[in-house]
């Protein structure tokens, strides 16, 4: 047993929250909004994003950022990517050398480029980073559905406790050294599936689907492998697995987003409408920016750009991505 | 315009007639059912597989095979994988040499381990053989909706001919020089879209099934490396795309004769069922021999021979699954 923390308490601070419980740890979860602590404490519930999943007794809810570091053995970070930097700043002072930080948060920093453990690593250069992908949406991990992940860190041995520390019947933990290549491909997923998102809302099919995500895995492994991320990761659970979820889910809020896109909506009303943060947003911007600076063609992601935030309509961009000459599928093979 | 036929008026048959027909081409449909023949011209409907779909004027339909093969430009193998040899070699007799060949069918041999390209340069040695595969569900490209599929051929200018004939502006054809690669994804992917469908019929969830297709493309990979296959096909639209839509389309037989198999029927009752020809069924057994004759682990193609044909209960099947040992995601990554 040991003692854990959660900064952030979203659905998926909330889902790994219950399931660190389950596990039978000693659980913090923080969170920054007065109003979150307030209900979590009062109704045991996220009556928002996890309605009806009561937390267990051994969570403990606070809003005191200290508390939650302090001699911890673990502490995940799970606040959406565009507030972990100004998160990790304020935490750093109460997280000692050598702690264990878990980050879950998906997504690339618009100024710096940087994936979130970058952020991390910047920040809290005194902790041990690891992160923590796959295909998990937190609805289907807070009632207990088998599930799937992978941590990812550059020491081994950090990996394999974090490991042992999530790891239960039904939610499986594998890990990996490839930390990059599991956050570029749990981070630029977001963009292909609100690409996914908007297939599905203008109405085309299955095979269509298929085929732009089929090419999404292929640029997102082109980027990833320029950054240093191996071809593996990306067949792998954060890579393929987490697209396949992402894409085809009616949980993800990504796909959902793309979806009222595709039926007309623009960016702001899709964003309204699915009340979260829609991190492929986010990223859409950093991942062009990133296939610029890296030099790697990426068809869907300057798309998306395009309709996001050029005003370019959804079909127009759809029907660009889908007439493109096609010649040889992979023209590294050779005949 | 060229003078194209198909043999075999299945779902898929039918639908690339029509595609074929929509290109301007002078199409041939035959079929070695009486009943089928009799429909097809009288209704100029598929009624049973395509309802709804109204045949072009420029086919024609026949259940002669010498005249469906003499003097076409390409042929079109459409018969379902169980037929295909008997069909090849009634057919061989009418094929003249360096006559265009093109295989649609997906599965293996159980007796002889052959692809069926491989069936077919046997039976009709003098013939130019390609295979066509991807994610396309009949039914879509039957109604227009846009579908990416690719062709292989040893000969790349036969890969570029078949090309041009197929392509228009909603069905895009890449080609590849990897034919082996290209019909293993076909196939295998039917064993994991039954395995998909026990997954959704035993009511796990997204995060599950995500999880054992990430597993299962990893292991089609697998073995097929081994056979010669390249790793960009299995990552590419018929691997990974293919599997995507087997695993999640309502259309796929596959996957919804699992998920009756997940909901606790027999495989003979799913059979029943679905109605059509299951081809998970016929590769699974073939996948497993080929498993072993070439040293290969394949988890899910074990558990789901157990299941069809050693009465093993699908959730147990799946819990022996999911609770194997995870360590690290992938053993040849070094730390």
């Amino acid at each position: 047993m040991s003692k854990v923390s959660l900064l952030g308490a979203g659905s998926w601070g909330t889902a790994l929250a219950i399931l660190l419980a389950n596990n039978g740890h000693e659980v913090t979860l923080w969170s920054a909004l007065k109003d979150e602590v307030e209900m979590l404490s009062v109704h045991r519930e996220h009556k928002d994003r996890l309605p009806g999943v009561i937390l267990p007794e051994n969570i403990s809810i606070t809003d005191d950022l200290e508390a939650a570091c302090k001699d911890k053995e673990l502490i995940v970070f799970s606040v959406a990517s565009p507030y972990v930097r100004q998160t990790a700043k304020q935490a750093s002072p109460y997280i000692a050398g050598q702690q264990m930080i878990v980050n879950v948060a998906k997504g690339i920093e618009e100024e710096t480029l940087y994936t979130i453990s970058q952020i991390l690593e910047e920040e809290i250069p005194q902790g041990r980073i690891a992160v923590l992908s796959g295909p998990s949406h937190a609805e289907e991990v807070s009632k207990g559905i088998p599930t799937t992940v992978v941590i990812g860190c550059q020491c081994q041995k950090t990996a394999k406790i974090a490991q042992d520390i999530f790891m239960n019947d039904v939610f499986r933990v594998y890990t990996s050294p490839d930390v990059i290549g599991i956050e570029l491909g749990g981070s630029l997923k977001n963009v292909i599936a609100l690409a996914a998102g908007i297939v599905d809302g203008l109405g085309y099919g299955d095979n269509t689907k298929a085929a732009l995500m089929t090419r999404g895995i292929a640029e997102m492994s082109r980027l990833g492998m320029k950054m240093g991320g191996k071809i593996e990761t990306f067949s792998g659970l954060s890579g393929v697995g987490d697209l396949i979820v992402t894409c085809t889910s009616k949980h993800s809020r990504n796909r959902n987003a793309g979806y009222l896109i595709g039926q007309g909506h623009t960016m702001k009303e899709a964003m309204d409408e699915v009340k979260q943060v829609v991190e492929g947003v986010y990223s859409a911007k950093a991942a062009l920016a990133l296939a610029k600076k890296h030099e790697v063609s990426m068809p869907i992601v300057e798309q998306i750009n395009e309709v996001l935030f050029h005003n370019k309509s959804a079909k127009a961009a759809l029907s660009d991505l889908l007439v493109r000459e096609s010649k040889t599928e992979y023209p590294s093979l050779e005949w």
